[in-house]
């Protein structure tokens, strides 16, 4: 697949990304102004990506972005790895949409992570929909996306394809490997698997290994996603998804994300509007309640800017990182990584409960352990910019 | 609609509800033995029941049993209230299946709830489907079940239909009533409605309203049952439920009835072993790990023995209840409740956390805050039994 064809359905619907981050996003005095996704083919029919449980891929096209210049002796570069739904636009102003990055509040001139000092690369994963070889890319083979048909792949993976993207842009030692959430898992895999090319890491809101709890809640969003008739088996055409699965499997996922505590103070009991408390069955009292908009509201916008299939192979991907899988256990895989590592953790998060985070933290020899205080759990993250700003920037320096 | 109707096709599979609570069940020396549900008309055509929201019902078939004496002046009746899918059957052995009661841990002789000393009633709320009259119930008028035409109900008119049944069994003090998650909704709401006639209080992870958190919990569950095409609108034939959608339902549920640490020592990484690490694509490894397994079990136990409109009705009650609406507030509904109460909260809950629980013990004017230690999350009251046993017996002597 060449990789000018990397700009997917996905790609086209930015704008409703930009509306998700413009919510949360602080514009800053400084910043990088325009920025622009590229993408290379990482693999050739002579060198493919190898799969780690055994498919293979003839054509890689990453997206990817770089941000701030690389210095004299190339030891300068922060790698960052998004989040299950976002994308390689990590920072800057996206040139095509207009729409800031997904941490822009952290990344750019005289930022946490500062672009007169770092050379910043983000991509979009392995298997993702936004520029990336996955699912909802066009297989050569027959004309049509992948869907189903694509090799199932993991958090090592990802990693892999981000060495090759690496490997042709001439990076061959990184300052830091930075990320939350599934973008926390590639940092703690690169870790393991490159550990001389790394020479510090930030995992951030996630611990050693998925648990059950989370593996649980990834299971029911893709029941969600395949219990809808419009899933087809996985062959629906991009711009006929299921939409009905794919919104409700993001609602799932969203009430994990936030906390108790965050929901009620931004709903608590308030009725929608047009909600009517009626007596006449079901169909006139049906989500009285304004979280319900809410949930369904965050399900709508994810349609539009993600694929389905896509959100049923990362998760699954997800579902598969251990770090300590094939590396002798948890305590063995993680006792080697001597780079020193700075793990953030949210005291409110329900998805990765900071005991986990923490106990990561513990097993790696050179660690500190920082806490993001908020209410508003897992997500904390992607909203708490001024304390994950201060512990990032105390790091890095 | 006659009363000798009530028995719905729920009823015919309690063998299943007896495989369910087989698990979490200590069997004692000393049981109730057998025990019969029975069924009581508490409305007539002159007297029917008006809903809160305004509907009304002409005749409403209560199911309930009973255990233990009435003692010579009445006052040792405990009236004990079932959580969301639970049934009349609290204790003792169903003469018809030979099911052990969800609390028959707790309520026999000698126990916690001692039937030596009080008198037990305990029944299926109305809108419920194991002989109640709910959405699964035949509509007099049409000869079908109601579905969603049956009129939208709340934890308030659960209790009035309760208080019909007591009225006709001449009960008229309770010594106490008791009941955990749902049926500590309508323990406070019994409280609050009928000061007088209540002695005590014994409500079980629950708070003073449902909050916004626990309202997106059951709307992601309501979406997945009417996201089903087999859901019809609701008028699906009783042997032909939108079992997909309810499964989904339960299992979305069952993840916030337990709780991270739960799950994981229980399933931790474990993988079903016809679970294949397949590379060809998402059809070979999907749900790779047993917490998937046991989570679609549940599922499809949980429909099997349950209606799948009568879970879209008792969420949206649970999700209504809120003690202090139409009372001046939480603060000043409570305040008045000066009868002594025993708040039990659960300190792993994730769907009621403790905060709330505490919240609510702390505005009951007469309360003793009582905490449950236990990695299961909200289902701790009914699986450590000891905990709640020592908690009881001490409140109750």
């Amino acid at each position: 697949m060449p990789p000018t064809d990397a700009p997917t359905l996905f790609h086209e619907t930015w704008g409703e990304h930009a509306a998700l981050i413009a919510r949360t996003w602080q514009p800053r005095e400084r910043s990088l102004g325009r920025v622009a996704t590229h993408v290379l083919d990482v693999a050739t029919p002579e060198d493919p990506l190898e799969l780690e449980l055994g498919g293979r891929l003839e054509h890689v096209a990453v997206a990817y972005e770089e941000y701030g210049r690389r210095d004299r002796d190339g030891t300068n570069t922060v790698l960052v790895c998004h989040a299950l739904t976002g994308s390689a636009h990590a920072a800057g102003v996206g040139e095509r949409d207009g729409a800031p990055g997904w941490w822009d509040a952290l990344i750019g001139p005289g930022k946490a992570i500062d672009t007169d000092r770092f050379h910043v690369v983000s991509s979009n994963v392995l298997g993702g929909c936004y520029g990336t070889t996955g699912p909802s890319s066009i297989d050569p083979a027959t004309g049509r996306p992948y869907g189903t048909r694509f090799p199932r792949y993991t958090v090592r993976d990802m990693v892999a394809a981000q060495k090759r993207l690496l490997d042709r842009l001439g990076v061959t030692t990184l300052r830091a490997v930075v990320g939350g959430s599934m973008g926390g898992m590639q940092v703690v895999e690169w870790a393991a698997t490159y550990p001389e090319m790394v020479r510090a890491i930030v995992p951030i809101a996630i611990g050693a290994r998925h648990s059950a709890w989370a593996i649980g809640l990834n299971e029911v969003a893709r029941r969600a996603i395949t219990a809808d008739p419009a899933w087809r088996g996985g062959a629906y055409r991009l711009d006929q998804q299921p939409e009905a699965g794919l919104g409700l499997a993001r609602a799932i996922a969203m009430l994990s994300y936030r906390a108790p505590a965050s929901v009620e103070s931004r709903f608590g009991r308030a009725r929608r509007e047009e909600a009517v408390r009626g007596s006449d069955g079901l169909g006139a009292g049906e989500a009285p309640f304004q979280v319900a908009s809410y949930l369904a509201y965050q399900g709508e916008k994810l349609v539009r800017r993600f694929d389905a299939n896509t959100y049923l192979y990362l998760t699954l991907a997800m579902d598969e990182y251990d770090v300590g899988a094939g590396r002798g256990g948890t305590n063995a895989a993680l006792s080697r990584l001597t780079m020193p590592a700075l793990v953030i953790g949210i005291d409110s998060d329900v998805l990765y409960p900071e005991a986990e985070v923490r106990e990561l933290a513990a097993a790696l020899p050179n660690s500190t352990y920082a806490r993001v205080s908020s209410p508003h759990g897992h997500d904390a993250f992607l909203i708490e910019f001024g304390q994950v700003e201060r512990h990032l920037r105390a790091f890095l320096a």
